[in-house]
């Protein structure tokens, strides 16, 4: 394994963004995968694979009967009318349709199980190749009809700004559980470009989470940032059936198109960070965003 | 030639709709197809696949040379300010930029030869079974970084309601000029829904092309029928590069989603109606819309 000790361990910000400059092209300063082959399930040429990408996938993660009872828990956690006042839970703009709940992992006693599943824990560990913490958990709805789409953006340059995650060494596994069409809002990719890392115009707002999580505008990437990296690495888009999962690294360049067709998707979302990478003060924010959104508890996934 | 003839020339209405009841689904009356074979360029394996998906895809229908040349009148056209007090141009409700541009086979010369062009003419001629004139022309803007898609609808179900068209015997020709991918907002089509109306809910509102043309409300399906029909025959995505046609009939249920790639989406869309189907009173609106949207000159193409 590479340890953070090969690294010089700083306090200085290798990832500025949000400073009010102008909008810039910066050099990726950490590795994609910091395990190798002996470490976990996933053998050389797929870690070199996510290396390359970014991203891989996993299909089938789960068993069709773990589907439907995933989904039956989300059924059941969206007409949980109760739940519509918790903070962790955000519906869509225009529809009142739910959107994501937060912290699913502790909300649910069946969504929890996912985070200690070895078939997920064990790929989240060869990667970052430590021990692991969950940054961030949710469960995310895409309502058909006219469901809206996520903006282009790197999930790092928000934790970096907003929850003072120091370098990049955190992974996503979004383990879908309906069908990803081509045409239903699936997960976009720029391959390649998560070497890159786009630091950001505008300065952060105060509370700005309540309103990036809806519809986000601070911390996304210049047209011109997105028009270089689209050339250079194209887009892919991540079709698959219910029960496949998409492992992507921190600093993927990715996005969603609405999603006007009746097909909705939903899917969990579990982010793994690195323990030997915990959060510290935001680089670029007044202070930590709440804990169900980023966690300020780094003890290890057992 | 099937001619409307064969058919019961009726004045009544045989797919009402807006009429403020509950939507319906009704069949077709009518045949997708009134030509054959002997009648044009396409054989009879290629229209039997027209009558049982409702379009037809002709890659490439004209050459890089042609793209390159209608492509440089696009930026033209998006660059003539002038052009822009014109009622014919449609601007994107949040960023200004140009949308379409209506009558474009009048207002630009490099346009108006498509519409006389046999590789177009002829087919329109062949599926129509008649001689046939334009209904309706125009130029699609679908720019990246967020451009917005097009609901759910029935070209037909509009026509008829708004510019009074009886009978289903009109086919609309989209040409790209940029590549359309699976992630840039293209032409999505329910195949074989076109043997299905959906009569739709409300009533017409006066003016109602000024807020349809930008974001349609009446006249879109209701989620129900949408949700039949999706289940019942899928969604086709038409990806293709520039140069390549979708011909497809005028009761194909269609839409697209919006489009956050930096990929802009432009395509040239003519609309030719049988000549033995001409216009009269709109069926379900005070009366009919402006000239530039629903010819109500009938004078065959030659």
């Amino acid at each position: 394994m590479t340890t953070m000790s090969t690294i010089p361990q700083v306090e200085q910000d290798l990832y500025p963004t949000r400073k009010g400059t102008e909008a810039a092209l910066l050099y990726r300063r950490d590795p994609v995968v910091w395990g190798d082959a002996a470490d976990g399930p996933m053998d050389a040429a797929t870690l070199a694979s996510y290396d390359e990408n970014g991203f891989l996938s996993v299909d089938p993660l789960i068993t069709p009967d773990e589907v439907e009872r995933y989904r039956g828990e989300l059924r059941r956690l969206s007409e949980d009318t109760a739940l519509r006042a918790d903070e962790r839970v955000v519906v869509e703009p225009e529809s009142d349709e739910l959107r994501s709940v937060f912290e699913v992992h502790k909300i649910s006693d069946v969504f929890a199980e996912l985070v200690t599943d070895p078939r997920v824990l064990d790929r989240a560990r060869q990667i970052l190749g430590s021990e692991v913490y969950v940054h961030q958990s949710r469960v995310n709805f895409k309502p058909g009809f006219g469901g809206n789409g996520f903006y282009w953006h790197s999930d790092f340059e928000t934790w970096h700004a907003e929850d003072g995650m120091p370098r990049m060494r955190a992974c996503s596994f979004s383990i879908a559980l309906t069908p990803n069409y081509d045409y239903n809002g699936a997960l976009m990719i720029m391959p390649g470009a998560h070497k890159t890392y786009v630091s950001c115009m505008g300065e952060t707002p105060d509370d700005h989470y309540r309103v990036s999580l809806k519809n986000q505008e601070i911390g996304t990437p210049d047209r011109g940032s997105l028009s270089l990296l689209a050339d250079k690495h194209g887009i892919a888009q991540l079709t698959g059936p219910a029960g496949a999962a998409t492992i992507f690294d921190c600093n993927c360049m990715h996005g969603s198109n609405g999603n006007i067709t009746p097909f909705p998707r939903s899917n969990v979302f579990i982010v793994f960070n690195s323990v030997e990478n915990a959060c510290v003060d935001p680089f670029s924010a007044g202070k930590p965003r709440p804990t169900f959104i980023g966690a300020r508890d780094f003890t290890p996934v057992r």
